[in-house]
């Protein structure tokens, strides 16, 4: 397969994590945020959202990353990324939805440039923006995990699942932008920490890519 | 089952499509955004998100309309608003998404509210964003209908699917807001169309349900 992808990227962080999860190879092709290569025509006919990740699998042309993760999920099912049942299947879409759908499009490098240059925000201002959606999704994600007794060492039960692979980058994100402290959401903090341990995981951060200014010397 | 809905909900809007194109009786609890209830503790107790749509059925409780809908589709399989090959499915959830990660998000009540109140952005500009970020995303999906010929009389094929079930609620709003010229994108047009001819979409319309000022009379 065949991945577009940004080593800062939370969209591509989410597929590379589910990749390696699956252990499924891949060939990069790196699409640089930071000039804006996803809107040059080359990159906008092989996506006209011009934007990353977007994967490429023989006839497969997909962007979205929760739409490419069901994709893997359901060609390569195994480690899964899914529970089985139905109720907990929805629990997990739910989650990750929080971040998809809730958090990461508000506080996207698009919206907050978009602020500053087209509405003319101040950046004091533009970080209160990101500032309040993120904290606004964590802390629901956190009242999810804290109530439901389905959290287990992960988001759901003892395996990872969407849930985690969605979260993780957007707690990275934080992380990089807003000083670390997680100690107000003790259960992601908690998950974030089992996540961080896993192999997958760690091959798929964003300072271990190719395309970073921090990546490891290739071999 | 029993969903807690707002009639100006697109989110909302989406799961009620979802539920009568599958013949799935439910019991409304209506929940109104404009007085904030969503906000309230009797509400968070129900959706730590503060969020409608909220569906309850039996032990599941679930928000984020698009696992919702994830859930009916596994629960009542008939009729699909999947199709059954693994590309097709892959392109319907990434036209999903296209709307509900990167449309909706940006358009939605709590940010263009967040963007006056607490940004103190212009009327003039909270439209121009407004604007901006629904024209984009519609103009990508266009660029998807017309270049696939997976495309058909719907946004996938000959029967809707849940990229038409997630897109047509956003024309409703774009066609609400912003004069409702949907020429620039003829493709989208024909199928929003095709959508609201049938039943089940006309039934979720906004100005249908109970909650709404403009609803008919009860029998």
């Amino acid at each position: 397969m065949r991945l577009y992808t940004y080593h800062r990227s939370s969209a591509s962080y989410r597929v590379r994590i589910g990749l390696e999860w699956k252990g499924i190879d891949r060939e990069d092709r790196f699409v640089d945020l930071g000039k804006g290569q996803q809107l040059e025509a080359a990159y906008l006919e092989e996506n006209p959202e011009g934007r990353v990740p977007l994967l490429v699998d023989g006839d497969v042309r997909l962007g979205q990353a929760l739409a490419i993760l069901e994709y893997l999920e359901e060609k390569v099912p195994e480690p899964p990324l899914l529970p089985k049942d139905l109720a907990g299947r929805a629990r997990v879409r739910q989650l990750a939805l929080l971040v998809v759908a809730d958090i990461q499009p508000l506080q996207n490098t698009g919206p907050l440039v978009y602020l500053g240059e087209a509405l003319e925000v101040s950046d004091p201002l533009r970080f209160q923006w990101y500032k309040h959606w993120v904290h606004r999704g964590l802390s629901a994600f956190e009242a999810h995990l804290a109530r439901d007794p389905a959290t287990g060492r992960f988001c759901h039960g003892d395996a990872p699942t969407l849930a985690d692979v969605c979260v993780v980058p957007q707690l990275v994100n934080w992380c990089r932008n807003a000083g670390g402290d997680l100690s107000e959401w003790p259960h992601l903090a908690r998950v974030f920490e089992a996540c961080q341990a896993l192999e997958a995981f760690q091959r798929a951060a964003p300072e271990r890519q190719p395309d970073s200014p921090d990546a490891p010397p290739q071999a």
